[in-house]
């Protein structure tokens, strides 16, 4: 069985290097398709090979093949602004009317008028109580439905398209060729979890049980003689930074052992998933793309990154620079 | 094909009903053989076929089969003492010498002793003062060692046996059941997750991701340059009572369409996962088997079962009572 496999291991690289000699003639079989060969790509294959390769001395079990990814920056856009941010301020505007007391005040003038500086220096205060002010007050459900309808119409003030659309293409591809190899994927993002969980199946492929986030309160209590969860204006936990390592522990009680992010807010996790003895895969997205998509890092309110950065060499990070290593960035559209 | 899966079923129907007119002579094939023929297993393999028939009305596709158990005397013994509780008690002894401040303090001296009555009568306090006592300090890892290290030990008074053989035959086989016909199970307890993930897939057959429990916060930090996770003394989260609609939403993120407990711990959860429009399924499991294993519902400080079984013919819920419905209580030994 072991020379059978090797044998065939064999076949699939001499496929593969016809693939890169042929120069843009992608195999259309090929699960990787938007990825430009390069050191990127190069390194996610040798390394799902290496960890599933039954005898391979970084050979990984199944049920350890724990995958976890960032959602803003590094599946889909998170510029000029985290989407939920935006939702939060559409929800602003129309909550308006019934509270005339938000006129004049901090954050929801900004709020109204899209003031993008005076909210990012009002920092993870001013988040909280937009957040508080636009998630809470009605039951799970009820939200799920509100997120759903803001979705479906709601466009990308740039590229004109549903949020939903601008995710990235070498991403699902990533996401599907890990699933089709025993990994396990999951979402671990600073998002709100009840924002994420009502698409996230349909667009990744991940299923509402994989998705981890910051999250409100919420309170058990019966309406109309209906058992219901009621969303209360408070911060459960925030998922991010070191609050990621802690949430993974939580939810799922094993370390990845592939990581994806694209800013400082993912560098506990890549070190806490990375450190460990066996192979493991830290992958950071570094937005360089401002004509496809946005080029940003050390100057940014969303999605900075400087330090994991910086971090990346030493601790084997790998860097998909996305102007190089990304054929595409998007799907096509209506999809 | 839908023609051909209806015979298979009238056949398998046919078998089945051979098997029951055999009086004991179960086929090995039966999938719940512990189970005694009468109204719960009826119940049981009545929904799960009902919910898993393609064009049936109640047709619940594989996505939404979320089933959830509580663990503590629904899928292992929890007298005389919760077993996390004997375990906490073993940690006092063992800790105690390096202690002298805990030699004449409530709740250790109780603890020390064995004195249950007292930490009964103590509530919550001295149970959270017990557990941010013996539980933190270390980092997540050592914890599992501990767990691990004290399970292997560790003996029932009673049955003189390991706990982990102490979990209750008909309540695997419905599992494998539930597994087996698409769904997914999930352990949703008061006890602490991670005293109970590193023995729940061998034992269960339910990996760590799919246990849900009462949580000790915990912190990232670089522990000899190397990061980890440390226990906290401080409770995160309780998940009993309404906590358990709470947490499944926060894990999970979709209701359960079968819950299994067996005390009004699990009475929310009930109520919140049945009162669905489709097709659900409520199970308490009734302790009426003093020879075999336990009596008890009303007086006990572990397992107190009384509103819900109450509420239980009202909201259609099933109750199995241990000492009619299960042929086995527990699995043979050494297994």
């Amino acid at each position: 069985m072991r020379r059978i496999s090797l044998t065939l291991l064999a076949v699939l690289a001499v496929l593969n290097l016809f693939g890169v000699n042929g120069a843009g003639a992608q195999s259309s079989s090929d699960p990787l398709a938007s990825w430009r060969e390069g050191p990127a790509k190069a390194a996610i294959v040798d390394f799902v090979t290496r960890v599933t390769t039954d005898g391979s001395p970084d050979f990984i079990p199944p049920a350890d093949r724990i995958a976890t990814f960032d959602n803003d920056g590094t599946l889909w856009t998170e510029q000029p602004m985290y989407v939920q941010l935006a939702f939060a301020l559409d929800r602003i505007r129309e909550l308006a009317p019934q509270h005339p007391e938000w006129r004049d005040r901090q954050p929801f003038k900004a709020a109204r008028e899209g003031d993008l500086k005076t909210l990012a220096a009002g920092g993870e205060r001013l988040v909280v109580e937009l957040i508080t002010a636009t998630h809470a007050g009605m039951t799970t459900d009820e939200f799920a439905a509100i997120v759903r309808n803001w979705l479906a119409s709601a466009r990308h003030p740039r590229f004109n398209r549903p949020y939903t659309e601008l995710v990235y293409q070498p991403m699902l591809e990533l996401l599907s060729y890990l699933r089709a190899n025993g990994f396990k994927t999951y979402i671990v993002s600073g998002g709100g979890v009840e924002f994420m969980r009502p698409w996230t199946e349909r667009i990744y492929g991940i299923p509402a049980e994989q998705v981890i986030g910051s999250t409100i309160a919420t309170e058990f209590e019966m309406r109309d003689g209906k058992p219901a969860l009621v969303r209360l204006p408070q911060i459960d936990f925030i998922d991010d930074k070191a609050g990621k390592p802690v949430a993974i522990n939580k939810f799922i009680g094993k370390k990845p052992v592939f990581v994806a992010g694209n800013s400082d807010g993912d560098l506990q996790m890549l070190q806490w998933a990375t450190a460990e003895a066996g192979l493991r895969f830290g992958l950071i997205v570094h937005h360089t793309d401002a004509v496809r998509e946005y080029a940003y890092d050390r100057d940014t309110p969303f999605g900075r990154l400087v330090t994991a950065l910086e971090l990346a060499e030493k601790n084997g990070w790998v860097v998909a620079d996305m102007k190089e290593s990304w054929r595409e960035i998007y799907p096509p559209s209506g999809r």
